[in-house]
This record gives structure tokens, sequence and C-alpha cells, in this order.
């Protein structure tokens, strides 16, 4: 955190009503409101998070044409830095953008995006780092430490439950308050707790009918009371209806400038009554605080250099490429083998980062069929376009192309396809309905295959594709998502093998749409998306609903191999510290990801997920080598939020520990018993009689109650086991409306207060 | 509807206030209080609904005891009786029904229930007919007709949204307004529009958090002011936790008779103002004419005679068995070819109804094994029990049993192995948590098969169980439900082929618990159960999902073929006339229902399954006949319910019709083009560009004013197609919070008006 050195008057005080409420919206597309009379600077921001859009020509007004920006580093997209597994790497990003925005003269990166991805077509996944939470904020808050550590704010975006770009700007996100804890505020609640991002951007839509700007429960109750934020909040561009509303609930700053008009709203609100005065001077406040973090200059950025980030962007993508499948070690390329086919019109003009407000006029572009050709160490390599992308110039038609590249292909030791989605299929403000290549592209590596079985393909996409229909030809798949302005080098290195991948999936590949846990009710209809699959987003569901799938989330191979072994949980009153032996037992030197889950406990009160990811970790390793990894879980992770007790709760029982190379790749397990936390409810008359005979001090105490009035009808009832089960679910005010009844009404007050002062004599 | 035939002094004037309120809860457990001196009679109930749970001693009191009741004849339960298809068979049983009620002096049959089957493990549903609405509302309204006719009343239960056992007196059933309405109330409205039930019963649970019993909404805006319902609301036994909340909402009587202290709270909410007493004598004028009908024998009930009941169970019986599978025809079986082994303590001891408050005392009972032997023309048929149920007295072993079966099978031309659920698993009052048949029961299947392949396998269970793990190594394989008192015979007739079986599923057996729609939410936890799976129920799920199931909706085979041709649909303004010509094409007379499915229609506004069912109809022909087979589909049933305009809206479009033999076995199909509603919606600052694009009106319109604003970076981002896209989701209230928006929101509202002004003048 920033502090301002000198003392200066509250602007709250130092300011009339109506400067104060011209402070609450933007004065230009990408620039607040500053006040030289109360001293709040004027904080400028540009759209992120995995590179700059800048303004082409310098000057306050900023602009939001989507097509023109100034050139800047563009890093990996959030898709591949998340298959990183890779927090310091994450930071170190984000201390590249913040030195780059310094440069520029920008405060604030508006980024990053930690929303989860809840369905595979969602347009902007590519800005996302997981299906979910712990991989999220553990990528997200790495982020938000680098910009922040360098003096530039981050805006975690989008808070909350912003998951689809379908009707994003009215839709309601309707969601249960398990899934939302769990799931969709998960993540924002480990970032702001921990690494404390100086704003919060409030989405587009609605959360359960009420518009997120508007959501005094998200921006208030829970992200400052709760989770003790101490930043702004700030709405998405355009995302405010209502100022005077917004503003009560705890929307600091609107952007962009909409003239002015909102802000004269506040103050006739203010000066009606209907708005009180505090709560303005509350947002100004911490507007005021904002614009001294953002502009106080007390980080310590490192100094920008166009050649030195891209170098960095180069050695991020390196750890993001995830090499999916690689059957008998066709990769790496070996160049002594001959020649090389590259095929593919993405081989040559990249597809790097997706559509929409993240988009980054590169400062140089590594074109993948250069970097293959020049680490192929002489070996022949032949390229042929394969196909055409939409909006090409006119030229060969995909016929011609296709028929050139299978004889390019027949001809060659190995093909290596690029394929991919065109950009015009997945952006910001829209979301996909299928997941298939094109078909184009499909039936060429079809044909590829009829004549040359050694096949790499390599994609380039945002959002996954489905590869089932064809996987099992393919012997090597490489996923290089979209990997930002230096992803040809890193493709190439991969390929050749002087990078080893260690990126692995931090989302499910399913075998069908259809297969997605959320496919019945995505995107909603009519304004509202229901939630129903609940807590089973991605892996959770398909493993709940036991699908194969084409991939697991967790999943990337590596050109070695790694043994998992020794396992052990050790238990503190805090949490857990897991600790396991990895050892390289491969050929080349890697890094692992190892990840943590836990299950359980068996009997569990609630649905519960199959296994959670609780914890992962990377392990670089020569061949041969072993290492200790450390892994520590929080008792607080093996809760769930418990709607009915308005909070965390962890149940009693034995909860499995697993580590593995992926969520379906365990190699290593422990099984531990825990100590649930106390319940916070009270026996009543509302509950059941099995609920009665489970508690320790209320179950001894109804039987000798049923022993005074036991009649005949009711110890038949007790002794036939179908009839028990059937009385088990029945309360006992329920039991008490019937005329054979051995209990009243009127005595189940006293029998409750009874169990009370029992236990609490205990 | 019957009436009274001397008037009568209004009760609600007639009496005072504590007499007034007594009559609204019963006076035991199964009659409610009536009134000498205002002329109300007192009305006798019996559990139902597929035949009496009577009393074992004559007298008022009536009894909860479920082990114990008095004779009366067990029909086929709802999970049989709906496989038939026939609502003139459940009209038929539903009268014999009357006939013995009023024989015993019952007034009222608590019945039908109507259900949905959400879940293939809710406990209860033996007791209802199926996992679709139109199913369920054709077979339960034809039982209220049945009941009804004969002058006794049917209480048409449990409304609503009953869908599950655990927990089922506190659960909360969270539904959102579509699925409710075109899922779990639209049985409900079908009959009490249609069929005039004079009382429906308000189940235990809460539907989105308001209790069924003080719901407001569902029994008085919903039942009454919208399907003109002008019976009683009765309380299913123990549901009502707060009388007076439940009296306001519109429920009737409170049952059982709680003794009287719920009355004094009535005339306590009365005297203090709580309650407006106009609302109580709304209640009792309504109580008196519901005892006016259900007493006032004016219906035409049949003379009750036990063997005639027997026949009408047993000729029920014979046509709710479902024929699943008969490879190389082995069935119907061929006394000629020798000897037949029996197998399966089910063949001697058969389970024909669940547990619960609908079990019936059987007046006699058909034992599946002596029927056989009755039919089996002299061929010897030789008995093995091969495993024990559960309570069974101490005997042989189960493996002692299954080894001697497997001796018997061995010598035997065929085995016919009896497999099922045992009692102790499927009952009223819980829920299964697996779909499993007894492993003891799967592995003597799996020995068998192993010394004679000629194998039939006959099911007898209420809810479906899990067939793949050995349906493909069964040749022929018999779903036989609980058939009721009746079903050895029916089992033995279709078993020899005195009968052809013509049962089919109305509901869907999956290949696996997890790949039920409902799987992730099912049943909920923590008092709340959450539908996810919104509209896709049952089929409409597991189509939507492209899930392969063992057996689909709507499927049974016969022992001839049928053919289906010319399906032709014309199309009126109420509604669709569909025909098609069915012929039997195999050896053999037989039934063929012929279902009736739309689907559409493309492009719609909503999530729409892929097919539902609207319309089935039956035919029976001799070998070789043809006949025209006509289903009429109203308008209104290609509807969905708009949550937004708060009423069902036909969309425009494509509809396929489609006619089959199952949901998945469609043989016969035409699309019509259907006008749709128009819109109650009208166009204003919050629809997005696309939806004022597509607007007849509002299109040209929003051009004209962009062509006056046009700068040159709109004129460039309308040009670039991803662009457009990313634009066409965005709000026009929202677009003009950009500095450069070619529309200021103040000109919005002129703009929308201008829309309706050009649109009235068309």
């Amino acid at each position: 955190m920033t502090q301002r050195s000198t003392p200066r008057p509250s602007p709250a005080t130092a300011l009339p009503l109506t400067e104060k409420a011209a402070l609450t919206s933007g004065s230009g597309d990408f620039v607040s409101e500053g006040s030289e009379a109360a001293g709040v600077p004027v904080v400028r921001m540009s759209d992120g998070p995995h590179g700059l859009r800048l303004p082409r020509e310098t000057g306050d007004g900023g602009q939001l044409d989507l097509h023109s920006a100034a050139p800047a580093t563009c890093f990996p997209p959030a898709v591949a830095l998340g298959s990183s597994w890779n927090p310091e790497l994450a930071e170190e990003v984000a201390a590249a953008i913040a030195a780059e925005a310094v440069a520029h003269g920008v405060h604030v990166v508006l980024g990053p995006g930690i929303n989860i991805k809840r369905s595979p077509l969602c347009g902007r996944n590519f800005e996302y780092f997981s299906e979910d939470p712990l991989v999220s904020s553990e990528l997200g808050g790495a982020m938000v430490r680098g910009l922040q550590q360098a003096g530039v704010g981050a805006s975690l975006k989008h808070y909350a439950a912003n998951n689809q770009e379908t009707d994003r700007m009215r839709v309601s996100a309707d969601i249960d308050e398990r899934p939302l804890r769990e799931i969709y505020l998960r993540a924002f609640e480990r970032v702001v707790r921990r690494d404390n991002p100086w704003s919060v951007m409030a989405s587009y839509n609605g959360v359960n009918g009420v518009p997120v700007a508007q959501h005094t429960r998200l921006l208030t109750e829970i992200l400052r009371d709760e989770w003790d934020f101490d930043g702004i909040v700030v709405s998405d561009w355009g995302a405010v209806r209502d100022r005077v509303a917004a503003l009560r609930a705890g929307l600091d700053l609107q952007m962009p400038g909409p003239g002015g008009h909102t802000d004269r709203e506040v103050v006739a609100a203010v000066e009606s009554g209907a708005l009180d005065e505090a709560v303005l001077d509350r947002t100004v406040e911490r507007l005021a605080l904002f614009a001294d973090r953002a502009t106080g200059g007390t980080g310590t950025p490192a100094p920008f250099d166009a050649e030195t980030s891209h170098r960095i962007a180069g050695r991020a993508a390196d750890q993001c490429v995830v090499l999916l499948k690689n059957d008998d070690a066709l990769l790496p390329l070996d160049p002594a083998r001959g020649s090389l086919a590259v095929i593919g019109e993405f081989a040559r003009t990249p597809r790097f980062q997706g559509a929409g407000s993240s988009q980054v006029t590169p400062t140089r572009l590594d074109v993948p069929l250069d970097c293959l050709r020049e680490l192929a160490a002489g070996a022949e390599v032949r390229f042929a376009a394969g196909y055409t992308l939409p909006g090409a110039e006119d030229g060969p038609s995909d016929a011609g192309l296709a028929d050139e590249a299978v004889r390019v292909a027949e001809s060659s030791d190995t093909a290596v396809l690029f394929l991919g989605l065109p950009a015009q299929d997945e952006s910001e403000g829209f979301d996909r309905d299928h997941l298939e290549l094109p078909a184009a592209q499909t039936e060429l590596l079809r044909r590829v295959l009829d004549v040359n079985p050694r096949v790499v393909v390599v994609l380039s996409n945002g959002g996954v594709v489905r590869t089932s229909p064809w996987q099992d030809r393919v012997p090597a798949l490489v996923e290089g998502w979209l990997l930002g302005q230096a992803g040809g080098g890193a493709l190439a290195r991969v390929l050749f093998g002087a990078v080893n991948p260690s990126g692995k999936l931090t989302e499910t590949v399913p075998l069908r749409l259809e297969d997605s846990p959320s496919h019945l009710s995505f995107p909603g209809e009519e304004g509202r998306a229901r939630y129903g699959e609940g807590i089973f987003v991605g892996y959770r569901g398909y493993d709940a609903q036991r699908r194969e799938v084409a991939f697991p989330f967790g999943h990337g191979l590596s050109y070695t191999t790694f043994g998992y072994e020794d396992l052990a949980v050790r238990e503190d009153g805090e949490g857990f510290d897991v600790t396991l032996t990895v050892t390289n037992t491969g050929m080349v030197a890697g890094r692992e990801i190892v990840q943590l889950y836990v299950g359980g406990p068996d009997g569990s009160r609630v649905l519960r997920p199959v296994r959670e990811l609780r914890g992962f970790a990377s392990v670089f390793l020569e061949p041969g080598a072993s290492a200790e990894v450390a892994v520590r879980v929080a008792r607080h992770d093996l809760a769930y939020y418990s709607e009915r007790e308005g909070g965390w709760k962890v149940e009693d029982g034995r909860y499995r520990f697993e580590a593995g190379a992926s969520s379906r790749d365990l190699r290593a397990q422990a099984e531990i018993d825990v100590a649930g936390d106390p319940s916070g409810l009270r026996l009543t008359g509302r509950n059941t009689l099995a609920e009665w005979f489970e508690h320790p001090v209320g179950g001894p105490l109804l039987m000798e109650a049923f022993a005074k009035a036991r009649t005949d009808e009711s110890a038949s009832a007790l002794a036939d086991p179908t009839m028990l089960r059937f009385l088990a679910g029945v309360p006992l005010d329920v039991i008490c409306e019937f005329p054979q009844s051995p209990l009243s009404p009127e005595s189940l007050p006293a029998l409750a207060d009874e169990v009370e002062a029992r236990t609490a004599a205990l």
C-alpha cells in the first residue's frame, strides 16, 4: 500500500457538493476527474490485462476505438498465462506491463480478469485464467502484486459472475449462495484479502436480479465489510444505469465520463435528501486515496525497454504451451530426420490474442514459421497455407490450398499443422455457439493424416475446441492457445525441444459441448441465466457426472516423466502441510506442476465435488533428480459454504488428499480424519426424528420421552425398518399433528430447552 | 359436478365463528368435521390412489398405521398404469375404485398423484405416472373423471413440486418460473381446467422458500384465479405449520384433525383482526360445497364385487407390462420347446405395490409362478428361489439358492428370472441413493446366463433400475413394474403370448444414474433443492445432452410390428390436426401407442427441448390391418412460458411434428411454419442494437438517427463484422454513455415513442 507523504485536508470537507459529485465519474474515456483545489490527482487508466491499449496520440482523452492503439507489448493472454500455473511468472509479466505503463504515464491497468470459465463457449474465456477459483486467484493475485509493487494500480475484474458475453449488459446471473461463494466469489475473495487491489471493477451484469453496479450486498457488505477491501469500485465502462443507487450500493467511480449528467443526479439526490451526503463523502475519500496510490510513484518499476519486454513475453510463452498428446515421442522434432512440412495459415499469420477491449497493437510479432525455420538446423522446412482465414484477400481457393498442403505433407517426413479458431469466432461481446474448428481445417487434417501419419497439430485458440473427432488419429497435439506477440518463438522452441513443455490445462477439454455441466442453462434467456449446475463447474461437474473427457483439467505432458511418492499430511490447528517426493524419471530436465486435490468427507450433509484443487506447486528437476514438494492447505479450504448457517463450515469426517499430474492422473494419496466446526444450529421441533436421534443429547432425551408415552402402535412402527426410515425424515412437530402421537406439540419447546441445558452442562 | 337438490342457508352466515373455524380442520385421521346445524355433512376419505386403505374396523376414526388395513382391491400403481398410456383404462380402474369406495362409505379417494418424476431416485415414483406432464395429466385426469363420475371425490396431489421424499416436509423446491409452469404445474393445470377435481392436496414441501400450505400464489392466484379451480385445497397430512397463514393463502381443510388448537388459532386471528373473517367464510362455503359434492351420491357407481374388481385389475395389468427387449423373438414362450425354469423369489412372493400411505391389503393375490404353471400347457415348470428377500425367515443361504437355480436353469430350455427391488428399497418417506438391483440378483443372473443364454428377465420395481450392466447379454427383458394384486396373471399371459404386450415407458431408463439431468442437484441440501436442470427433465434433458440411454422414453415392444406412414398436419386457428396411417406389419394382433412430438422452432429466443410429447393415441390392429390415427395438438401446446411477459408465448417459426414408436424411434414427420403471438414488449433504450435492428420499425428509424449523427468512427465500427457482433449485444443506453456516441441519452425516449407511433400507424 502506498501512502501520500504530505498530509492533505480531506477532500470531503474541502470541496463543495458539486465538486465532490464531479469526482465520482470520469472526465474522459479512460481518465478520472481530479481536483486541484483538494489535491486529488487525475488518474489515467488503460485497458489490459495482458498489455496496454494505449491512445494513438498522447493527451488525456483516451479513446474507445478497439481497432486503433499505439504499440505496446502483447504478453500471453490469461488463457495461456494460466496454463503456466506459475504465479511468479505472472508477477513478472505484470511487472513488465507496469514498467511499460509508467513509461506511458498510465496509472492503472484494467485487469487482471479472474472470472470463472463456466462454459467453454464464453467469448471472453481467453481473458480468464481457469474454470477453478484457486488457479484464478493465484495467477490473478500475482498480477495484482506485480503491477502494484511497481506503483501501478490493478483493477480486479469483472466483479462478479460476468461469465458470459451473451446479453452481458442486462443479464442477471441467478446463482445460489453456495456456488456464488465457493466458485464465483472465491477467487475475488482470496485476491482482495491477500493482494489488496486498489480497485475492483463492477461488472455489467446483474446477480440474482440486481445489477452489480447497484448491488449493496456485493459491493459493500461482502467486498468491504467481510473482505476488508479499502480500494475503489469502478464501473465497467457504461455499466451504471442509476448513478445514485450505484453510489449508495458502494460504486465509487462511474466510467467513462458520461458528460456530467450523472454528477448532477448525485447533487440533486443529496439536496433532496434522497442520498445521505455521508455516502458521497466516503466515496470521495476512497477516490482520493485511490488517486494518491495510483499516482504516488512509490512503486519500483523497472525501466521499460521494448526488447526486454518482448523477451519476457517469449519466456512466459514457453511455460504456457500445453503438450496434450505425444505418442511414440514424435516430439520434439528431430531435424536430422529430414524435411518438415509446416501447414496452415496460422503458421504465417499467427493468432496471438483475442478481440475486444484487451486488444493490443504489438510492438513486434514472432511468426511461428520463421521461428521454426530458424531452429530447423538446416533441415528443409516447406510451408503450405492449407486454408484461408476469413477476411483474407482473394487468392487461391481453400480446395487448391488443401491439395497443395496434402502434396507437401506427403513428401515430408513430418507435418506440423497449425489449426485454430479464426479471430472472428471469439471475442469480447459475444459467445460461441459451438466448439468446432472450421470444417475446412478438420477436413485438411483428415487428408493430411491419410498421406502422412506423422502429424503434429498445433492449436491457436482462446477458448477450448473439440478435439475428440480426430485426436485419436493425431499422434502429437500441442495446445498453443493465444500466446502473445512472442508466442511464435515459444512454439518453435517447444516443437524442437529447446524448451521442454510444462504447461497444464486450467480447464477441461470435453468430448462434446453437450457434456459441459452448464450446457442445459447456458447462456440463459429473457435476461436471466440460471447457474443450474451449482458448484459443479468444470472438472467438478465432469467428475460428479463421471463423464469421459478429451483432456482433463490439469493435464499436460512433458518430454520427460515424473514419479510421485511418499505423500504425507501433517495437520496443525490452522491447516495441513502436505509433502511428497517428486522425481524426474526421464531423460531431460523439466518442470512438473504438482496438483493437490482434496475430496470428502464421506457422508457429507451436502453435495460435494469428488475432489477440488486445494494447492499446487512447480518443481524443476534435472533427469534423475528428486525433490520434496510442499503444499500448504488451510483448514478453511476444506469448508463448504453453508447458506443455512451463513458461513463456511468444516464438516467432521475423513478427507482424501490426492497429489497428481492432473485431476484424473492421481499418483499419491492419504486420508485424514478432521474434526469439524461446531454447528451453530440448535434442535427444535422442526428437526426430524433422525436429526434428534443423531444428536448426542437430543437422542437419549427423545427416547426417554417416547418411553414414557409409548403406545403399542409407536412401538411397532419403530420396530419395522422401512417404517423407521419413513419416520426418520419426519419433523417432530409433524409427528405431533397425529392423534396417536406419543408427543404433544406443547411439549416440544421444553424438550428443545432441555437439550440446550443438558448440552451446556456437558 | 354434483349439486345439492335442496337449497341450504349458507354455513358462513348460519354458523358462529367457532363452528366455522371447526370446519377447517379434520375431526379424525381421515374424516372431516361436519355441522349438523348448517347441514354440512362429514366427509370420509381414504388413502389411494390405486386402491383403498381402509380402516380395519368400521367407525369414523380412520387410522394411520400403514401396516394394518382392511382388504381392498390393489390395482396397478401409477408407475404401471401410466405405462398403458391408456386414459380409458385409467378411468375404468378409477371407476372400480369408486365402486369399492361407495361400498365402504368412503367419499373421497386421496389421489391421483401426478407429480413429475424429476429423478429416478424418488422413493415415491411408483405412485406417479411419468417424467412428462402430458402423460401425467392424461392418465391423472382420467382417474379424476372415473372417480367423480361415480360420485366419489378425487384429491389431486401433491400440489406442487413434491418431487422427492428426502426432507419432503421441510425442503423448498427452488424452481424458476418457466420449469415451474412448463413441467411441474402443467399437469395440474390441465387436470384442474378440464376435469374439475373436487379437491387438490397441498404438498408438504415449499416452493421457492414458501411452504406450499401457505403459498398464496400457488393456492389462490394460480390455482383459483388463473385455472378457475372451485374445489377445496386440503393439506397433506400434517403439512400445516401456520394455520392462519395457510387459511389466508387458500388452504381450506387441515388434515388430520390436530385436536382443535389450530381452530382456536383461527378464531383468535379473526377476533384480533389479523384474519379477515371473509377469508374464513369463503373457505367455509367451499368446504360446504365440497361436502355436498362428495356425499351427494349423484354419481353412478357400479356395484362393488371383489371378483369383478380383481378381473379389472388384471386386465389393466395386461396393458401395463412393457416389453423392453426381445431378441430373436424369444418371447412369447413356446410350451412345446420343453421345460421352463422359473427363477427368483419374486415369482413366488410377488412385489406388487409400494410402501407408505398407498399400501393396500389386497383382497387376493395372483402369484406369477402359479399363473405360469396354469398357462404352461403341460410343459414342465421348475422353480428355484435363487435369492432371498430381506426380512425372510431363516432358510437356505443365498449361495445355496443360487447354486440350485443355476442347476435348474442349465437343465431347462428357457429360464425366466424374476428380479427386482426389495420392498425395503423404495417407499414413500425416503429416496433411493442408487439405481442398482441387489448384487445377489445380478450375480445370479450372470451365472444363469453362463449356463443358459435363453434367459427372460422379468423386473418388479417401482422406480427404474439400471439395466445397462447386463442388458446386452439378456435376450428378453420384461418390465413388470408393480402390477397390483392381479399382476401375476398378466405377466403369465404376456410371457406365453395370451396377451400381446403393449405398454411403453413413461420415463427414461438411463445408462447410469449420473446421466440423469437432475443428478447434480438432487435431492438438494440444507432444506433447499435447486431444480438446476430447469425444463430439461427426463427425456428433455437426455435429448438436450445427446445422452445415450438404456431405454428411451416411450419405448416398448410388441409381438408384432407397426409401420407409420403419411403424416399430415392441418392447421386451423386453434391448433393442428395431425393424422397418420399405422399398419400392423406383423403376424399377431396388437395395440400400438403412437406418440406425437413437436420440436422447434429453430432460432428460438429461448432454450427449447429437442422435442416434447404433445399428443398420443392407441390403436389396436389385426395383422395386416391399417388405421388412420388422429392426434390433436392445441396451438397453445407450442408455446413456452415467458417469465418476462408473464404468460405463454407461441414463437414464430418452423416446427417439427414427429410421430414415433418412442422418443427415439421417430417414424414419420412434417414441418410447418407457424405465425407467433404478438410480443407484449415495446422497444426502449434498454434494448440492444441487434433488437432495434431486428424490429421492422425500430431498425430503419435507428438507421436514420445514425445517418444524421454518423461519425467516421461509428461508420468504421459498423463496417467490421467482429465489431458489429460486439456492438449487437450493447443496449442503446450503454452506447449513449460513450462520448463518441452518435445518440444522446436524452434522445432515447423520443426514439422509442416514435417506434410506437409508427408501429400503431401500420
